[in-house]
């Protein structure tokens, strides 16, 4: 495999990777993947993964290139599939096309098939280069590198508060606090995810709807980003979920996850109320594990990027077990005092030595309000920079 | 006087808004001010006030044009001054000079005096314009204007949380959150600064210092910065400062403002420590008139520039009282969690509806760390935001 890139291998990855970023909003479960096709400098194909179950990138980039695939370049954001899935495997296209070369940003994260793409194209002749604008490669799927290398989703939290760190007032008074392009860039989130995470005393507080919104997405394809509504999941130990919640009665679905013990009887009347109840068994404190909760989410329902949208409570305990992989702040420019409701319950935490540490990734004006993108270090981390 | 600026006059201008911005920690009590003079599209002088006492702009302007300032342009960021003050009428000196125009960024903000040097120059046939990047040269000395139109200053509330909005531990444990740079930030919002501001609450807990360090400052001019150190003004209703307060043992001013009823004798014991008392009446609640004692700093000790570096409590109750002109929060990358000291006691707020609105004026990283500078709006204009 070479290493060495030219500039304009970079120009056309960055434009593939543009390409697989059309499918943000409608790949899922599948990956985001774009393909360049070049012929003597020229790009003679291009495509991208649209949907689960139509063709892959390589496959509309070949389809538009024709014959001028024949001695060209491909480059592809991820590695050639070698299996013979819905829509047969990629490598075997590009081998038949007859391509003199393939660029990858980044191998299969799949352990078990990493690299079996990239061994069919080599054994074909085809000179074959991996690595290229890899981390942004990975960028456009978090989701799915982690269900594919450690069996669970993506967790991206998402908040919003005050600008002295409050999302209600003590009374549990609430309302927006963030304005319209806020709620735009939250219903952007919940179209990139798989599944959206909320706790049951969110639901009760708030009953929210949790769904996708054509006339607040703001995007060209909006009617066919919410042909999926996300996976709603309710985290529900005690089965509390109101059988008149709104989110029931939205398109989608939504998912109840509680605890054994309880009444086969409630259980019934949600499934008819038009949820589907699932139950894991109970941690040591009698709560759902939330650590095999994602686990399960990510092996039996394919979630790759998981949106979590709930209180305090809920929230702290997914930042407490160290859950959270991105934090989303939504920042609104007013101050709700002593007295609100604090963003985090963290109530192990009272020594300042016990304070969790993030990377601010990005801070930037969303009209009135801002955002706040950070990323949780591990506890271990926190400890190390104590060391002197 | 002229209204039509060219392209030149404006980066002329632009210059003088630089040279007096070389002043920015050592004119105190006196404005910034810069000034250029230009003969035939050249500059032949250029000067800005250094200190109190020293020559004004205009006159190291003159002085380094020599002959050359005859016919010649003079922009000046202030109006200039027509009193004979230390160093003699700035006005006078450009009708001697026998200059043909100036242009000047705003008027003296002094209504006594406003508008006297533009008088005094166009009664000896200069040409005057006026208003050129006046924005500019206002956002240069926000507490003189203050202190000139309103009689008291601007006051700049500084705090530090963390991302959550949180000061310190539940417990009161409490240490530095912010990193290096965002501490240098704040030293130089204090050499800026005519006093800082602090609660007795603060000084018990914290016992600061509330003095300028050359070496924190990362200034060229860093030791003459530090000759001036702000005046460190104590509230202290009860008169609990300690007597072995570390502020009391730094160079520089310690002024503690109390309320009448308070014993002679601690007073004194105060006075001895190396404090100034002044005692000012309580409002009705029992406590220091906050808007007062802005006004008598105003008028007694010329402070122009307030920094406010405090707790909960008194942050709380200047923005209740609506006396903060700008907010500069220093927001560290980490959370301490729902139980931990919130950011703003605002007692009196518990509604939505009476929560207190800012616009976000900036938001920047500062090392690890995020600044956040926020205006407080009235409570009327947050009121006419809840009319649809």
């Amino acid at each position: 495999m070479s290493a060495v890139f030219s500039q304009a291998d970079h120009s056309y990855m960055a434009r593939a990777l543009q390409l697989a970023n059309k499918g943000l909003y409608t790949t899922d479960p599948n990956p985001r993947v774009g393909c360049v096709i070049v012929k003597d400098e020229l790009v003679v194909g291009e495509g991208f993964h649209l949907r689960a179950g139509e063709p892959h990138a390589e496959v509309h980039a070949l389809n538009a290139a024709g014959e001028r695939a024949q001695g060209a370049t491909a480059y592809v954001t991820l590695e050639p599939c070698s299996h013979t899935g819905r829509t047969g495997p990629c490598a075997q296209a590009l081998v038949v096309a007859n391509v003199a070369r393939v660029v990858v940003a980044m191998v299969d994260p799949n352990p078990q098939v990493s690299g079996q793409g990239l061994q069919r194209l080599e054994a074909a002749g085809i000179d074959v280069a991996v690595g290229l604008l890899e981390s942004e490669a990975r960028a456009l799927n978090p989701g799915f590198i982690a269900r594919m290398t450690a069996q669970r989703p993506f967790v991206r939290l998402k908040m919003a508060m005050s600008l002295d760190g409050r999302t209600a007032m003590g009374s549990g008074e609430s309302q927006w606090i963030t304005g319209p392009e806020a709620r735009c860039q939250v219903q952007r989130l919940r179209a990139r995810s798989s599944a959206i995470l909320s706790g049951v005393e969110s639901m009760i507080m708030d009953d929210p709807r949790l769904t996708l919104r054509a006339e607040q997405l703001q995007l060209d394809n909006a009617d066919d980003v919410v042909r999926r509504q996300p996976l709603r999941v309710i985290l529900d130990t005690r089965l509390r979920l109101p059988l008149a919640a709104a989110c029931l009665n939205e398109p989608g679905r939504t998912l109840v996850i509680t605890t054994p013990e309880h009444l086969a009887e409630k259980r019934e009347r949600l499934t008819q109320a038009g949820a589907e109840v699932h139950v894991l068994p109970a941690g040591s404190d009698g709560r759902i594990d939330l650590a095999l909760m994602l686990q399960w989410l990510a092996e039996n329902e394919q979630i790759n990027e998981l949106l979590v949208e709930t209180g305090a409570t809920l929230a702290g305990a997914m930042l407490d077990a160290e859950l959270v992989d991105e934090l989303q702040l939504f920042v609104a420019p007013t101050l709700l005092g002593g007295e609100a409701r604090p963003l985090f319950a963290l109530p192990g935490l009272s020594r300042m030595a016990d304070q969790r540490r993030l990377i601010i990734l990005d801070m930037r004006a969303v009209g009135r309000d801002w955002r706040i993108i950070a990323s949780p270090q591990p506890t271990s981390a926190s400890d190390d920079t104590k060391v002197p």
